[in-house]
């Protein structure tokens, strides 16, 4: 018998995202968004209000980019989310965090975090239930050190942060617990 | 100095949510989407194809359940992916589970995964960029084991799979490393 806890955003894990983009003067603000998920193979939704400064500033650049914020830099991660972009001049500055330009769309990369999407705006899409901002992701850029023996990601070695909403904690992966199109063969046999 | 990947969905953490929803005789299909997000308070886009089955069945009854997969259960999560619907027309009975109807929406809640999201269709979103199914969020009912002494769903009592696109591997949540809105208060006060 399960309890009914009411209306609640019970979705678990949640990504840490960091959106990063330039000002039109080219300073660059970061901003931290739990709401967003991948919508093609080549493309994100960031579910942000329009209100932040770096929706404004996607808004007039066209570009963005989004790391996967980690442990080691859970501080900046969570300043990111606790401070305004509208509100607070230095933001950025203020992190000691560096940035550089990307190479293939006018968006900072924020050098400390170990994997990005580097992405140009696709759409602003605002209907009565979602107002989402999508991105087609250009490349994506990671640490050599966090890559497997076979030249991917290693979801273990990035550390990534995940969101809990139900508690506000966050979290990072433990172990693997199985293989996707695998796990569940056994059943298809039957 | 970081290594240019080209495109990818780079997003991590994904969660394993489980999409169920009656057919047209009351009949039960559960999916597997990793590709979700909550997008208001109250609401959840999931990002799946039209032609899906369970998506034919939310456009005609207009409400639906998301339940969060854990690691007990990963052979039948993992099997909700691999199967169609569409194909196979006694997918759900296969798996031995068990579905009872939500007391608040027209839809099957799946008794064996500790959390579910019980929903009404809110919107179909189709633009340039984006297929979205967006359901407000009527209830949440959880397993009285999962949740923790404050009467919240405790994330490491649940054991949700988390599922990693770079190698297609599922994972669980580890410990807990730190509390949004509390990780970065030094850099507020700075």
């Amino acid at each position: 018998m399960k309890k009914s806890l009411g209306s609640l955003p019970a979705l678990f894990p949640m990504p840490v995202l960091m959106v990063a983009a330039y000002d039109e003067n080219g300073k660059v603000n970061v901003m931290n968004a739990a709401w967003g998920t991948i919508c093609d193979m080549d493309k994100i939704a960031l579910i942000i209000d329009d209100a932040h400064k770096t929706t404004q500033n996607i808004r007039k650049i066209k570009a963005f980019t989004v790391s996967l914020a980690d442990k080691e830099h859970i501080a900046e991660a969570d300043f990111f989310g606790i401070a305004s972009g509208n509100k607070m001049a230095d933001k950025f500055e203020r992190t000691g965090m560096h940035a550089s330009k990307s190479a293939v769309v006018n968006a900072p990369i924020i050098d400390e975090f170990p994997v990005v999407m580097e992405c140009e705006l696709a759409e602003i899409v605002e209907t009565a239930n979602l107002f989402a901002v999508i991105g087609k992701i250009v490349n994506v850029s990671a640490d050599e050190k966090v890559l497997s023996e076979n030249g991917k990601v290693d979801p273990l070695k990035i550390n990534a942060l995940i969101f809990d909403q139900f508690q506000h904690g966050y979290y990072v992966a433990g172990s693997q617990v199985g293989q996707a199109w695998n796990a569940g063969k056994a059943l298809m046999q039957k």
